[in-house]
């Protein structure tokens, strides 16, 4: 069923018996009275918030439940974006018999332009899901040919290889098409719950299918992976509908233009906004690139109910009143070249910001996001608007599950074996205590890295051998693992600069052939450049190697040590030291 | 009284009319019926969190209200502070009568040591103001000699020049001995708040002095300037003693260690930490070098209730049991060589943190410290610690009022015209509104920028023409404007690299005289920097202009751009080029 193409580097033979990682004893022992294990193996999203990626791996078959990617921390300047190591898909890529997508969000689907430019195997996801990946393929310049993309619904179930039996189960979130994930195996039914919030009261009249956990919960489950995002929050997240109540409300008020930054591919809340717009007689524009995109994709797919003349385009909006106009715009997170910047710096070309304006940011910053995003409502007051944002009226609600709704799911699936996923540490050990305070034994709830490893049989689980699992960085068109040297030297740039000398030796007799040329960027403020190169160019004259392979000699540390302590001496910074030695013959 | 030094630059002349400032037409008018004006002239803090300071200005006297810093902005790599531009005190020096300060907090006195280094006049404040001043500037090297620090008390008055008469007012706040300051002037009463909360049961017994603020308002307030912290907050603020309920019902659960990390400068929070311990038998003992540094202070002050054996020293610990032990640290903001990140990185001397400490973290994170403060909780988790923080439990109050007791103030002073302070434009905006909700006309009312100056009479207010008060950035041993270059190139370097370009060109014919010699950092990862610096250096020769000023040539932006097009088209990185050209006689 797996289209595997790079079969050189998959191992060929057939392999029933278990794969020859090692394994403790214990595991061991267990192995020889029980059938094979099933192997569970995050491969991202453990420890982290993003490039969620789960494999399942049972005899010869093995599929992938999600494929996202990560952003850059701050710790990685330059880095255009995070994703997983695929090292033991490679290496297991004959087997691979499908990839499974929770819904769209860019943590669970942003890793598919890499994963498909180097492996093919069918995808599946719901309709809303499956068509982003379309477009995100397509953008990227991903040859599509070889990959099956399928659209499923609630209740659809699907097999894969002969060991694995999926069904999609409906849970609610902050995009549409969002599924829980059911996988009957041959050791017991695992079920990843995906990115979940329970809602009662969705948009689009259809909560999170409690009874199907509830049944899959009855009928037995061995194993449940489950989301940890709002671990730390008590209680029950508020519905959807209400920030649509707060929509209503503030557009009742509102004397001019309404301009509404959200996520743009949170469907239900572009539908709340069209549809207070509605209520009020506004007509309703689109500012932003993937705004464009995804309400395309959900109109076309039937998700968004409108009258057929509320949408305008953004050129058209000075011919109507000013309280006539909603502009639905990307940009909540105050990305520096979203629509939304652009409006508040004035560069944006339709939309500048005036007296009258209501802003509406309904989003919560994301951790991190906090301080371009206050910068962007200060700059948004200045030129005129009036700003409501989370600290100011309930304009957002999380899509993730609270406290009580991951116990409502713990409760209705009673499962034997936990693996709390999507969250760092703290949250995946809170989940555990939570787990425990429901009754699972704490011996039966795994903590894990990615990489690690979870060997299941219906009554065992043991941690196996971990694969290669670290962060990937993708940089331009060059990729490298995390602990390459180039981040800490862009940090050491970015934060003192740099120095660069270019000696000229005589080639044959070894000897510097004119004085040293001093440069630098980033390190001292120009008016005490002049001084400080100085000093280098002398301090580098007297200490130079009269004799011997004066290359050499610079490029040792020890030596650049000493050009970095005359630099702190005299600036208190230390600059990176480059030198760039030429030869020429005399 | 002003121990003015640089009297070269200051002007000499007694100044008994108006400063040669340009002013508007109204004011001009204004002008020629009454008084001369008085200058309100905040020369930072405004449209910002951090470096607050207001100069007060009226004929031949100027005071100044807090000299404080502010830590850089993400967008300013490697800078160490940002203080004010001293330009108008520089050129009004022989005006200066003093500085007042409302407390101790880095942002109100951080910017004292330079100030001080250039200007000399007496400093008053509270009593553990003035002692962490004098400690701020011994540490910095600081000549104190022609410095009068003087400590001050509620109700306390002190005149500065002819014009000023102070007078210190208590509030309450998260470090003791805070104080608003009336300031009686010739054409009316100046309050400032400084940085305040209304706390009805603060820890030392002594509540802001409301009756005071009532007097003072009933005798009549020209200007209130007032901070705008928690403007976007509705209600009062709890009560510092919250926490200390807290800590009680934390203190009697915690099976071992107890390790609490909260701001050094914090004294009542300091005490609750110590009653709590004394309530549970345990003994205390601080790490962090500002930790112990305050608490001297402050015990030296008699700040500070404490059985005499309560106190042991780090290094004794393993002398007790775990439970008898709770440890005072800094650390509550995550920064990066703090006594907590050392014990999170398991890098402390003196504690490794291990299974059964209760970590609690008694303070919120600053916006923009959140990452870091995460990633230290998750440190501590893994070690094996509970940790408790703002997320999951009461364990810190704000020390800055909601917007209630903003609400009160305003309401006891009654003022006639208002500046808000202390915040970012949006807080300034939303104070200015709720200043218009208590009744005072929205034309009194004046949002500034830092360097506005607001020219006062007992009838008109009216905006002059602007002071210097660009942010002035500290790197190192150099400092330079916010516009310098050196932080873009910074920023820069951090995210794309450098290339530096070693040529040798024969000096008589001005031809190259060695094949370009390309070196780089933090541009390409290793395995793709020979090919790309190979392709570089051909390009070099190839392009390089046959004859004529080469080193001029190649500094051009126009051919650095060319280079960066090259490294672009390969790499998708846009390094920073750097030529080194050498001259060689041959």
């Amino acid at each position: 069923m797996g289209k595997v193409k790079h079969t050189t580097i998959a191992p060929k033979e057939d392999k029933t018996a278990p794969q020859p990682h090692k394994r403790n004893k214990k595991s061991e022992s267990k192995q020889n009275r029980a059938v094979r294990p099933l192997k569970i193996i995050p491969l991202g999203g453990l420890c982290e918030i993003g490039k969620n990626m789960t494999a399942l791996e049972y005899g010869n078959d093995l599929i992938i439940i999600d494929c996202g990617m990560a952003f850059p921390e701050e710790s990685m300047p330059g880095v255009d974006c995070v994703i997983q190591d695929f090292t033991y898909i490679r290496e297991n890529q004959n087997k691979l018999r499908g990839i499974v997508l929770t819904h769209g969000h860019e943590d669970h689907i942003g890793g598919l332009p890499f994963f498909c430019s180097e492996f093919k195997c069918p995808i599946y996801g719901g309709k809303l899901t499956v068509e982003l990946v379309r477009h995100k393929l397509c953008e990227n310049g991903i040859n599509q040919k070889g990959i099956d993309l399928q659209a499923f619904k609630n209740g659809d179930r699907v097999k894969l290889g002969s060991s694995f039996d999926i069904e999609f189960v409906r849970v609610n979130h902050s995009i549409a098409d969002s599924y829980a994930v059911s996988v009957k195996t041959p050791v017991g039914t695992v079920v990843h719950s995906g990115d979940f919030k329970v809602d009662y009261t969705p948009i689009n009249g259809k909560p999170i299918d409690l009874q199907r956990f509830g049944q899959i919960g009855k009928e037995g489950v061995l194993l449940f992976m489950c989301e940890s995002t709002n671990i730390e929050i008590e209680g029950n997240s508020p519905s959807e509908r209400h920030v649509g109540e707060a929509f209503q409300r503030l557009f009742k008020d509102a004397p001019g233009r309404i301009i509404v930054a959200t996520f743009s591919s949170h469907v239900h809340r572009m539908q709340q906004i069209i549809t207070a717009a509605e209520t009020y007689n506004r007509h309703v524009c689109l500012s932003g690139r993937s705004m464009l995109n995804v309400f395309k994709v959900a109109n076309s797919l039937g998700y968004i109910e409108m009258n057929s003349d509320t949408l305008i385009d953004i050129s058209d909006i000075d011919n109507y009143d000013d309280n006539k106009i909603v502009i639905l715009t990307t940009g909540s997170q105050a990305e520096p070249m979203s629509a939304l910047s652009r409006m508040a710096y004035a560069s944006h070309k339709a939309v500048g910001i005036k007296q009258g304006d209501t802003v509406i940011i309904s989003a919560d910053p994301i951790p991190g996001n906090e301080k371009p995003i206050y910068r962007v409502i200060n700059e948004l007051y200045r030129q005129g608007a009036t700003v409501i944002y989370h600290s100011l009226d309930d304009v957002h609600v999380s899509g993730h599950a609270y406290r009580n709704e991951i116990k409502l799911l713990h409760s209705l699936l009673k499962p034997r074996y936990v693996i709390p996923v999507h969250g760092e540490y703290r949250m995946l050990y809170l989940h555990k205590k939570l787990a425990e305070s429901l009754g699972t034994p704490g011996e039966n709830i795994f903590v894990m890295n990615n990489g690690d490893v979870l060997e299941l049989t219906p009554d065992s689980a043991t941690i196996g051998e971990p694969v290669p699992a670290a962060a990937v960085l993708i940089d331009g068109k060059g990729s490298a693992d995390i602990n390459s040297r180039i981040l800490s030297d862009r940090r050491h740039l970015g934060e003192d600069g740099v120095v660069s000398i270019g000696l000229v030796i005589d080639e044959r007799r070894g000897k510097l052939l004119s004085y040293p040329v001093v440069n630098s960027i980033g390190f001292v403020f120009e008016d005490e450049k002049y001084g400080i190169h100085e000093e280098i160019a002398e301090r580098v004259v007297s200490t130079l190697p009269k004799s011997g392979d004066i290359e050499a000699a610079v490029n040792k540390n020890s030596y650049k040590e000493q050009i970095r302590g005359l630099c702190f001496n005299k600036t208190r910074k230390r600059p990176l030291i480059l030198f760039n030695v030429s030869f020429v013959s005399k």
